[in-house]
């Protein structure tokens, strides 16, 4: 691809600034973060099924097991099955407070999320799960600076409160009660986090008079794309984790090219390896892209599409989390002018002919690639 | 340096833009110059010690000497001592003009400053001095545009006015009759120029979560490091001259980092040979910049520190002025990866893996390398 294809740097959000999978993904669909990116939640809650709309605040939850204040397990046991059940029950028992809107929904295993609709709320509070066990919970604050602020102190008490009713739902649940006897942690409480405001995003579609679809590994990634009004196109095999089938997205790629005209994919393999700082398990996983590249692009045609590849942000092995470096990409296929460099990586990309590039020029310069741009100007 | 770090090309507020040290530091700084810069003038109110809050207009001035309205000297015979006995004397006399506030001081020889504290004042007002000499000092008018802004026309009136009452303060005092009296000119007005209006500014603790200080040869960024709440650490040798101690600065650049965790250290020499047009004299000046750079990069934990050099503006000796070209940048030490250029240069840094970058992306990129930085997003 390097050697047939230009090269080039890509700071997804600006330079040196750490993305992550949410902020960078947006950049790199063109919808610039610094300006529409309030929080994560609106993502969660969108992929998760829960309706989301502008204005409304809206976390991650997990399900999790406490006695008292104090949390025993942050995922009640890695819970598996029944969660369907408690968030009914929630949803049945705790249909508002004080006057906001509660929706609340079940996701995979522990995970679940919420959405709180109403006037007068505020993104600004602080997170109820402090990511730790044998810890008390915390209670939910305006940050700092947001002390006076009324929608955020709004905000925080409609969410201790829905913590509390939480827990006077599930701790009695039949579901839980049958955990007991089986000797395992009961969900007896959500734990909100990853709080956000949901803003207007302009669909996709509209915005760029394309078809998309998204392949991708990441719950949050997900929920952007439905957000946003993509197609998220199953992948059986792809599992987010080490063990992903790699050549079953390299085929639902092609696949999806039937019937999308623009498709997003991705691999979280690589990450995992440089969040658990391992070199072996990187490099395992970087095979894995690369082989499903070598499908790709032996089964896309070169003439008629063009291909982009980088990624949401770098996960260094030295760092063991994401950094701000600059992420090597290649573009390949019609309408592409190949440059001098002909292998891809860090040092070499940056001699490449595209140079140093945002996030938010991305889809400018694919749909200026594939002819499917419109002209700015006369 | 340059052959283990990494290189590029740095344009601190924007390619082809011929920067001010005042707006090249605030970019290189975080803060951009584009929307939070409004004049010269509260950095240096700031720089001789005068209170400066958010909406006031602040002054650099000149003591002089005039006979009528022409001025004599610009520079009052470039005097030496007496200023601070002339500074209290206008603070004494003249406290306030048409309800608005008159905070003056003395700097080093003729330099001093004014503050103007009041409802409805502006920016927008020509200067007063002209610059040269044999010449009548000019009326402080509103801009071209300003003409019906009633705050600049307010502000214009007041500086009139200011100027009219330095003379009437400064003429019969007795610092000026014993400078007659020993043939020397009299400092019996002051002239305003280099106005602005002081915005806010984030402090750069409260920004950054760092501990700054700087070490600079510049009153304009020193007055900046105050403005921004930094530690301004003086060293004993720092002329701003090309005659400046180099090793003085640089042993004050390693000490600083016992007691701060981010340090700007600026060396005004090379500047001084770009003015004027004197490339042996640049050569020497940039032989101390690299002398102070080698005590610098031996003494410093290479391993736990990051130096970036670069310079806040080009001052070509073809110009003889501040050029909009690009200056030369390279990274060192942690969390830098070095690229293929192994020289540091215009043409040699172009090629250099970081590539073309603005100032305002400079903290982003050091805390990045150094790890300081947060993530935005999740």
């Amino acid at each position: 691809m390097a050697r047939d294809g230009a090269t080039g740097l890509l700071s997804p959000i600006g330079r040196g600034i750490a993305a992550g999978s949410d902020t960078a993904h947006m950049a790199i669909l063109g919808y610039d973060p610094f300006t529409l990116y309030r929080g994560r939640g609106p993502f969660e809650a969108k992929g998760v099924g829960l309706d989301v709309a502008a204005g409304d605040v809206a976390f991650r939850c997990n399900f999790a097991t406490v006695e008292g204040r104090k949390i025993i397990d942050r995922r009640a046991g890695r819970i598996k099955s029944g969660t369907e059940a408690l968030s009914d029950a929630i949803s049945e028992q705790v249909p508002e407070i004080d006057g906001v809107r509660i929706m609340f929904k079940n996701s995979v295993e522990h995970r679940a999320a919420l959405v709180l609709r109403g006037e007068g709320l505020d993104e600004h509070v602080s997170e109820v799960d402090p990511h730790h066990e044998e810890e008390d919970y915390w209670e939910c604050k305006p940050l700092p600076g947001y002390e006076d602020n009324e929608a955020a102190r709004r905000t925080a008490d409609v969410v201790n409160k829905f913590v509390q009713r939480s827990y006077e739902v599930l701790s009695t649940h039949p579901v839980n009660v049958q955990r007991a006897a089986d000797g395992l942690f009961p969900a007896n409480i959500t734990l909100p986090r990853g709080v956000g405001t949901a803003v207007e995003l302009q669909p996709f579609a509209d915005r760029y008079r394309l078809n998309g679809a998204m392949i991708v590994e990441v719950d949050l990634v997900r929920g952007l794309g439905l957000y946003l009004g993509m197609d998220i196109i199953e992948c059986e095999g792809a599992t987010g984790g080490r063990d992903t089938d790699e050549m079953a997205i390299a085929k639902a790629v092609v696949k999806a090219f039937d019937t999308h005209n623009f498709v997003l994919a991705n691999i979280k393999a690589p990450d995992l390896g440089g969040h658990d700082s391992d070199a072996p398990q990187k490099i395992e996983a970087i095979e894995k892209v690369d082989r499903a590249l070598g499908y790709i692009t032996q089964n896309l045609d070169a003439a008629n599409t063009v291909i982009m590849l980088a990624a949401d942000h770098c996960t260094p092995i030295t760092v063991g989390d994401h950094s701000g470096d600059p992420i090597p990409a290649v573009f390949h296929g019609c309408g592409v002018t190949p440059d001098h460099v002909s292998d891809y990586g860090e040092r070499s990309c940056a001699r490449g002919s595209v140079g140093h590039f945002g996030g938010c020029d991305v889809m400018n310069m694919l749909g200026n690639y594939a002819g499917t741009a419109a002209k700015f100007g006369a």
